[in-house]
């Protein structure tokens, strides 16, 4: 049995999230449905990152175990041929050795998340980003954001129903940069919590917003307490970009 | 009645086009629509670009008449308020003397139309770019577009719906560059030919193809007959980015 890592794209919008759950269609769901039909059995695909309902990937990453040795770019083109017409597909497929795994060899991975503040609607950037009215103060952001960095009790950032052991993450990264009328937020962790990145993303907007300082940011984390958090920003604006091993 | 100036976005996926007719829904339409609303009676919208089904904008320019003297932000913010859900929105309004027509004082309109050359279907850009399977040469694509730039009949890029009166236009910049898989192609004039961007950015899909060398292109030009043309780029691709005045 061959194992295929997968990488792969998908717009979150009309899914229940990454996993496969007993109703609604989920990305996981969609890629065994597709990798079922080209090798007539089921198979089933592992992910690297369980993505919320309405969170994007440019770079999700899976791997996958097929009973033929088929060559690589069939892999890619057969699956993304038969996830149509969800907007799901298939960028590229490589062969790995078993003991590689999609989420438990994962070292880091990279979110982003884009804002777009700005006083009128989203017209073209819909579904793809979180609108704020007012202006953002990025640099407040960015300098803030620095409290977050590093191996801290990330309680207050995740959700209660998260299933992690341990709430102690190491954060690696977390970067803050405008581009024109767009915030974009760059998470880089080897692992978050459920929520975490959302979670921080709203912390960091009422900083921007000017409704909490740096200090405030650095006693919700020091709360350790998911009340001490802020808002939590909504799927729509979040990217799954890359995973490394 | 003070008229005002409208920076206008849309995503050209639902509509018929800009242009108002008899069925269908137009942004023309749904800004008339939201205008009326707005001031109880009817009220004409006229574009700077009648955008075909499916072409997206990001900086369309309309001007309205109002019968009332009403602040900028309101104008903009009770349109935008009144267009929903409709992916149209009003970035900015500006009161203009009843001099300026947004069409014909129109002095440049900026095009870009966005290829992505790569394998797989695209995820998080459907709707929104146009997929070439074929890696592009965009250098010899970005040399080729030369032989279109200045004054020339372009009959050949011409749809034969066009109604301009002349086929002869003055075509003041056409640049090709890529950014990692996506080619982008702006086009700056003061007006264009119906289709006429697509058409000749179907040409330079063939050129980056190694269908056409710029000779070829040259030669389709003076042919100034629409059978010498390429494929014509699908809608979704464009983009009407700025007009100038």
């Amino acid at each position: 049995m061959p194992r295929y890592k997968l990488l792969i794209e998908y717009d979150g919008t009309p899914f229940i999230g990454w996993q496969l759950q007993e109703r609604g269609l989920s990305v996981q769901g969609a890629l065994m449905a597709a990798a079922q039909a080209f090798c007539g059995e089921p198979v089933k695909v592992q992910g690297a990152g369980r993505t919320d309902t309405g969170v994007h990937a440019l770079g999700q990453v899976a791997h996958v175990d097929l009973a033929k040795d088929w060559p690589t770019d069939t892999v890619r083109d057969a699956l993304t041929a038969r996830l149509r017409p969800h907007p799901v597909a298939v960028l590229a497929a490589e062969k790995v050795p078993d003991s590689f795994d999609a989420r438990f060899s994962a070292r880091q991975r990279h979110y982003l998340y884009r804002i777009v503040d700005r006083r009128s609607d989203l017209a073209l950037e819909r579904g793809r980003a979180w609108r704020r009215p007012r202006r953002l103060d990025e640099a407040a952001m960015a300098a803030a954001a620095q409290v977050l960095v590093g191996r801290h009790d990330f309680t207050t950032f995740r959700n209660v129903e998260c299933q992690a052991k341990s709430p102690v993450k190491t954060l690696d990264r977390l970067d803050v940069v405008r581009t024109g009328e767009e915030v974009r937020i760059m998470a880089c962790a080897r692992s978050f919590l459920h929520s975490q990145v959302r979670s921080m993303v709203g912390a960091l907007v009422f900083v921007g917003e000017g409704r909490w300082s740096a200090d405030d940011l650095a006693a919700a984390r020091d709360a350790r307490d998911r009340s001490a958090c802020a808002t939590v920003a909504p799927p729509e604006g979040l990217y799954l970009v890359q995973v490394d091993y």
